[in-house]
């Protein structure tokens, strides 16, 4: 009875969303519907065109609406260096950052045997002929520290062990702003490994 | 660049949320676009029904899609006891406690002269034409501890002051849970003002 039916579907939906519970769902659908019915109509309109028309990049993967993504298509970029992500999102930080001038490899998930999710379930094969087509690769691995990372990196190296691509990872480390006694004990170990010279 | 230009348009739109920036508007339209095709129409669809037929109730100003909101309109609900909201978000902050059984008048806004918020600007004359109508009236307002709240209760305290409804309002106190010592003075002053005897 609390919700009149048709703010109930809104609400319904949007519980759905990471990180939303009952009251922030109740607190977005709200807040649309003080939108102009003109924003309303246009907010709706691109979410159906965003899931119709996006799609995988048919290079890298990453989400686009044309047939290759701006990052591929772009020719300052440079095609020898690419940077392999779990998913879009990565992208977008990363172009966020606004430095990196390679390309983009997005697997669109992470081995993971626990949850059946295995070598063939993501974009890998795609990345391994693409490296083919190329010489003086090198592929660096930007993948969550985590178990399914770790899993999907060891793959990746693995491949092109006795192949002349070279294959890097970002290091483990301190991100800019934290404190270091915000960092948990693996973390740190694996800094220190990772530790770079300075002279 | 950073985006399809389809994926912009939402994230524009979703950045206008209260709380929401440029990560999680981002967020948001990217786990939309992981709902399936049928469940991204429904939620666009129900967005824009909400807008044009969600209004207020012609009796207490809550939203509903009907004539008459289902708290007004339910037999049960002790008329005579008129619980004074400043939002709808409040009405379902009270349902959802579930044990009150009078009714709500939602003001949709508070007096505010800083804003230039008359109390023409909010519902408060339909206020004074409901209570009219009946007799032994109680009107709890239930208003936030504001400037902008006080001046309301303040309002609406006068309006009545010479007739038999009786207004009361929520006391200031400790919401369940919360550790003394997070409390502010200003509100610690006010609960013991309000204090309630109990023996």
């Amino acid at each position: 009875m609390l919700y009149p039916k048709i703010l109930d579907k809104s609400i319904e939906l949007l519980k759905r969303l990471p990180g939303v519970g009952e009251k922030s769902a109740e607190r977005i659908a709200l807040a649309i519907n003080d939108f102009s019915e003109e924003d309303v109509k246009t907010l709706a309109d691109s979410l159906i065109k965003c899931k119709i028309e996006l799609h995988p990049c048919s290079c890298c993967g990453a989400l686009t609406d044309e047939e290759i993504c701006n990052v591929c298509s772009n020719p300052l970029r440079n095609k020898e260096i690419i940077c392999v992500l779990e998913n879009y999102k990565d992208v977008l930080a990363f172009e966020k950052g606004g430095t990196y001038d390679g390309v983009y490899h997005v697997l669109n998930g992470l081995i993971s045997p626990v949850d059946n999710i295995g070598p063939d379930d993501i974009n890998i094969s795609s990345l391994i002929d693409r490296v083919n087509k190329l010489n003086n690769v090198e592929i660096i691995i930007a993948l969550r520290a985590s178990i399914e990372g770790e899993a999907t990196t060891m793959y990746i190296q693995k491949i092109f062990e006795n192949s002349n691509v070279v294959v890097s990872r970002l290091p483990y480390g301190i991100p800019m702003g934290m404190e270091i006694d915000y960092l948990d004990g693996i973390t740190l170990d694996r800094a220190i490994k990772d530790r770079k010279k300075l002279s």
